[in-house]
């Protein structure tokens, strides 16, 4: 029996360290193929490309028998690209990461880590998405060993519904052991901008995009909750946009009608 | 009473027809001011600008007593710096569009138009996006003005919660007149990608991101359904992202532990 082929992307760009110690963790797991942005995208949320160019060449990393395409676009394209000019057969895994910062909560929908998760999904395709609460470059991924392990074996023995991915969140590492994973939903909360204004040398005006993130959310069964108490948390994640709950209330406005 | 103070976005920049039609329509609502990109910033997403500088000024355009603020952002960056930079007071609506070109089903999760009304929603703000289903230039958007004008007062009379923006998309211009307005879900529909390969002067391979977008949902409530029977379709949308329906399952596997 072949052994899962396993793609793996992220959005902070093919060098990037969490990215590398993730294809470590796939190689013991299956065949890995990469597929990942040549540079950083984050906060390209599920960006395409469609009025540019792509490129998607293989180079070679010499850290393990996977094979390594650096795409030129978002993390979004690299996954169409792979699925439809890089493999030759269709993945059995996608997982995406492992990010340099938090996922959780509302930044699901600005991160190009969680969108390339999210395609895999729209596409079929079991697909798992990991951060890590901290931003740093060196930072250190060796406790999320355990838990990506568990995850994967689960979601290899599971499979996951066409639609629907895994947005998995670990805490920083600390002298603390992980207490434990949980299943969580998406706590309600939200970034207050902050924009740093500045001044070029002719005088005209720029600006940086800032901002403080605050959860609104008390509850316990929160993404947010179960990191701030050293949980690993699992939000699994919808492509149906559609506001369910709210639909009752709309239909009694008076917009529907004709024939 | 002041005038509602209405922010009209969108993402084929600030030259586009689409945008200057639905600016015209807002102008006999409230007031408005303009704030979008200075340039086409379709399939953007949701993605923000983190990695470079932003710059939003304004702009005369002699079209109507609004003011217009041209951002090099993207459709989410323009709501952002509206809302933080650009506004002396919270806009009582946010609309985007019209768009040159469907948002419908899935759509959505690329739309630059609707991320903006996304964004809006995550803020609080009532938003709406609109899109027609042409995407030529001189596209005719004689005929949106009806539902429009209905679907604004609407949202002006019973707000909406927030966490849920509506996307609405407009039928072509045709010989038959629009049937009506009618609430629908998300449409379960996806792109079927087609990489058209080429070769630059050096002989180097690169790749335009083409597809066929195919709808397998045979339901009658949903938005595909309507417009291809000729109804304006409006899809409330969530920025919960987390699969509810699924949280049962996920959480008879063995993933929770811990104390």
């Amino acid at each position: 029996m072949s052994k899962p082929l396993i793609l793996v992307t992220n959005d902070d760009g093919i060098t990037a360290p969490g990215l590398r110690f993730l294809i470590r963790q796939m190689n013991e797991m299956g065949e890995v193929v990469v597929v990942a942005p040549e540079g950083p995208q984050s906060g390209m949320g599920h960006a395409i490309t469609i009025n540019a160019t792509l490129r998607c060449d293989e180079i070679t990393v010499n850290d393990g028998p996977q094979r390594d395409f650096s795409c030129s676009g978002t993390p979004v394209d690299c996954v169409k690209m792979a699925v439809n000019v890089v493999l030759d057969r269709r993945p059995d895994l996608i997982v995406s990461g492992i990010n340099h910062g938090s996922n959780a909560s509302i930044n699901v929908i600005y991160s190009g880590t969680m969108s390339a998760a999210v395609e895999g999904a729209l596409e079929g395709i079991p697909s798992v998405g990991f951060s890590l609460l901290d931003y740093s470059w060196d930072a250190d991924f060796s406790h999320a060993e355990q838990p990506i392990r568990t995850i994967i074996r689960e979601v290899m023995s599971n499979g996951l519904p066409k639609g629907t991915c895994l947005n998995v969140n670990i805490p920083k590492h600390s002298t603390e052991p992980i207490r434990g994973i949980k299943v969580c939903r998406q706590a309600d909360a939200n970034w207050t901008e902050e924009f740093d204004r500045r001044e070029d040398p002719r005088g005209r005006s720029y600006y940086w995009l800032t901002g403080r993130f605050e959860v609104f959310d008390k509850g316990e069964d929160t993404d947010e909750w179960a990191l701030a108490h050293n949980y690993v948390s699992v939000v699994p994640i919808e492509t149906d946009f559609t506001a369910h709950h709210f639909m009752g209330e709309l239909n009694r406005w008076g917009l529907n009608h004709g024939e």
